[in-house]
């Protein structure tokens, strides 16, 4: 059975000059990778670490990332990386949950330090593990492990609740670079760029399936709209997976100093809905990329919708649309009772794959609510067309209940996005004597342009009716707060108006 | 978790209105197949075959073919396809053996009416029991398949020993399906040609995949070159995967009456080894078309190797080589004792992926001798180059210890097969007084050519070593008796020429 020791074994046989990863200065090929797993491996064991251990990874992206991601599960260790936006005791939070024994780190681990048995820091001691003699082949374990083994715990939260662990096993993320594969048409020639954080299931699961082609993978320690088109440029990306407020930057960036980006087969997005205006300016300024929609979540491995071709689907009724099942994957959409919607019928969204989660760490009640006979409740709200197209509304408490009509914010925000000043918007309900909730708006404009609440309530009435035009749209020139994989907190920004 | 249920589903819900086969004059869209498929899975169950109940198919190729493919193990049941070409008393055999309780059949059943509850005569009865009223959704069952449920039972043999009966799981097939996918880049655009017999796995389980993806297939009931190449250029096909015989009626079909032939990007051969002159030919006969050779067996679900752009690898270190590992599958080659082999030195060919078998039905000692720690024994000897080609020698049992010396029948075969009046050439090893075993040949002559044994034997000696050189050549003017898929019987060749 086919576990994630399979692609870096595969590769280092089959392409082991190939260029595996670009970190700055550094080149590796695979055959280096393959050594330098092979060895932090080895070194944890030296450590007392394991199989089933867990070692936590708190760090910015850059070739040990993928060393980490690729070794610790080779070798029967459970990875669990950190979301380096999180705050001290956040971060403690995890660590205690998770019981890490080891951290490796770029940073001072500060307080953490005390939670591990070892604290391993980037690069000095890390590259010290890394370069010590090899211990003979005995003592490195030859591991066996197997596909129902625990390979990874991605914790997730920052916009709902508490973080949760999610256990993705070998099974489920060899799946994963299945279907990413085939969901992405991905090839041995494919390059790849690792900009967005590779703490995110979403930034580091395609290099699974990059791996097992012989693909390259370019990394950056975190994104920046300038350095990543330089990038693209210099390395000749084809591959590149934004969330939705990172391609803003990227547009605004690549109009204000165009790069040669004609490299770039497939630039996709991912982690929030999109508004369709971006969508075309994306278009307008990297004219020979194909534009995709992929939509997932941590506890799917990332990828469970596609929507490719994107830019063709503009005015189309496939326009808002984040696209058709991934092969391997089959989506529904239920009512309250567990009933299949009709097709149009806004419902919850299920979805069902190999690359589903077996359920969140010591958190039995949580699994339980998430997983049902094989579905996983997304908490999304959505549709499925007559063609199996999937719209996603909503988040289920983004939906704000005014004066008796539902209103789903994604449209409200559309609405916004298309005034020109629009740079960013957030909509959430908020109490309201009258109407039980009001929609009410936060808008950042584009630097240089200003632009008031009732011209954009005026603008909005043009297009939505107007229970949905927000009450009240407040100005802001601060960028709205964000999470790690950059979707706009929309909690924080309701607690600051509550006054929590 | 996914199983064969679910391409048929996603096919049906996502692009019902696309064609999914055609066969002849006979269209239909992916709509229509899934109904059918229903309406097949409901029959059986009316004639009371419940899940995990075989039901045998023994017919040539057509839409049929690919409905009980898809509906049988959709609903739980097991399908045990038939070889065509065996005698009654095989036929009978595997139906008795597999248990089966109801036979498909386009022919008289003859004797294995007697051995059944139900024989279904196509086309009319099996029309008869598609066409009947739908149940109520409650008594199709609703059956949940899981993907350790054995969803086909494909016998093998004929070139070795009896038949026995390989369990190919619905988890089986799945992965094939994504590793075939993968492996020869399949997408939406893809058109099949099923000319080779789809009672192979290697000619129906890539339909798997091209249902999940939308592709078309279109089927003939029988390998015939000028048909496949009418049917080439009528359905502009895009993916043929013929066996290496097969591709040399086709390149002198098409040397004798060319066809347009651009739409073919992939000309995939697989089956048994091929000749370096043969690639060359068809190299020349289908300048568009990439040549690729796969290498698998029934106990893999098809695909363990694959070679890309082939023609490329002419003349080179790589001559010879079916290929790397296809994504998601690993090949050692191991010596008597079970060690791994050095890079270059000859031994038994092993492969591991979720696509190999869980053994033989009703056949546990012979599932403990193939299946080894999960690996499968191929039989096949072969070796791996530093950069993990495989390059297959024989079938262990064809190689020939000829004074001492052991000859690899096809490096002899190959040899043959540059002359240029040899159509088809078999060497196998015949017992000899002096040398233990003796290298003896059989050729048959391109209809029009006259050759002599012993202009053959000064050929052979022009390129490989005096002790690999036939003793004996004989020429035929008959083909030269094959299998199912087309590799020629040399056990029957031997067996004739011992008078057995």
């Amino acid at each position: 059975m086919i576990t994630l020791a399979d692609p870096i074994a595969h590769a280092r046989r089959c392409f082991g000059d190939r260029i595996a990863v670009i970190d700055g200065e550094r080149v590796m090929d695979y055959a280096e990778l393959g050594e330098r797993c092979d060895r932090l491996a080895a070194g944890l064991v030296t450590l007392g670490v394991r199989p089933g251990d867990r070692v936590a990874l708190l760090s910015a992206n850059g070739h040990r990332y993928l060393e980490a991601f690729t070794a610790l599960p080779a070798s029967g260790v459970v990875l669990v990386p950190l979301n380096t936006r999180l705050a001290a005791n956040e971060l403690a939070h995890i660590v205690q949950h998770s019981g890490a024994r080891v951290l490796i780190t770029d940073r001072d681990p500060g307080e953490l330090a005390s939670l591990v048995d070892h604290v391993i820091v980037i690069p000095d001691e890390y590259e010290q593990l890394v370069g010590a003699a090899l211990p003979q082949a005995a003592d490195t374990g030859g591991t066996s492990v197997s596909p129902e083994d625990v390979a990874a715990i991605f914790y997730t939260g920052g916009t709902t609740g508490l973080p949760k662990g999610v256990m993705l096993t070998h099974g489920n993320l060899v799946a994963n670079a299945f279907n990413k594969i085939i969901a992405c048409s991905l090839s041995e020639d494919d390059v790849f760029l690792a900009a967005p954080a590779m703490f995110h299931v979403a930034g580091i699961a395609p290099l699974t399936g990059l791996t097992w082609l012989g693909g390259r993978t370019i990394t950056t320690p975190m994104f920046d709209a300038a350095v990543c088109l330089d990038l693209i440029a210099e390395h000749r990306v084809t591959f590149f997976l934004p969330v939705p407020t990172m391609l803003a930057s990227l547009v605004a960036e690549q109009r204000s100093r165009p790069r040669d980006v004609s490299s770039l087969r497939l630039l996709g997005h991912a982690g929030s809905p999109i508004a369709a205006e971006l969508i075309r300016q994306a278009h307008e300024v990297f004219p020979d990329s194909e534009l995709a929609q992929f939509y997932g979540a941590t506890e799917t491995s990332s990828v469970v919708t596609r929507l490719r071709h994107e830019q063709s689907t503009l005015g189309s009724d496939l326009a808002g649309s984040c696209g058709q099942p991934a092969v391997g994957v089959a989506v529904r959409t239920v009512r309250p009772d567990g009933a299949d919607c009709d097709p149009g019928e806004v419902g919850e969204v299920l979805a069902r794959s190999n690359a589903v989660t077996i359920g969140y760490w010591d958190d039995a009640a949580a699994t339980a609510d998430a997983l049902r006979d094989g579905w996983y409740r997304t908490g999304d709200l959505g549709y499925l067309n007559e063609r199996n197209y999937l719209f996603v509304v909503d988040r289920a408490k983004d939906m704000i209940v005014s004066g008796g009509e539902n209103v789903y914010s994604v449209e409200v925000e559309d609405a916004l996005y298309r005034h020109p000043a629009v740079a960013e918007a957030a909509v959430f309900g908020v109490p309201d004597a009258t109407w039980g909730e009001a929609v009410h708006a936060m808008v950042v404009p584009h630097p240089g342009t200003t632009v008031t609440g009732e011209e954009l309530r005026t603008h909005c009435r043009q297009s939505i009716a107007g229970y949905k035009v927000p009450k009240v749209i407040e100005i802001s020139t601060e960028p709205l707060p964000k999470s790690g994989p950059g979707k706009i907190l929309k909690r924080v920004l309701r607690d600051r108006y509550l006054g929590h």
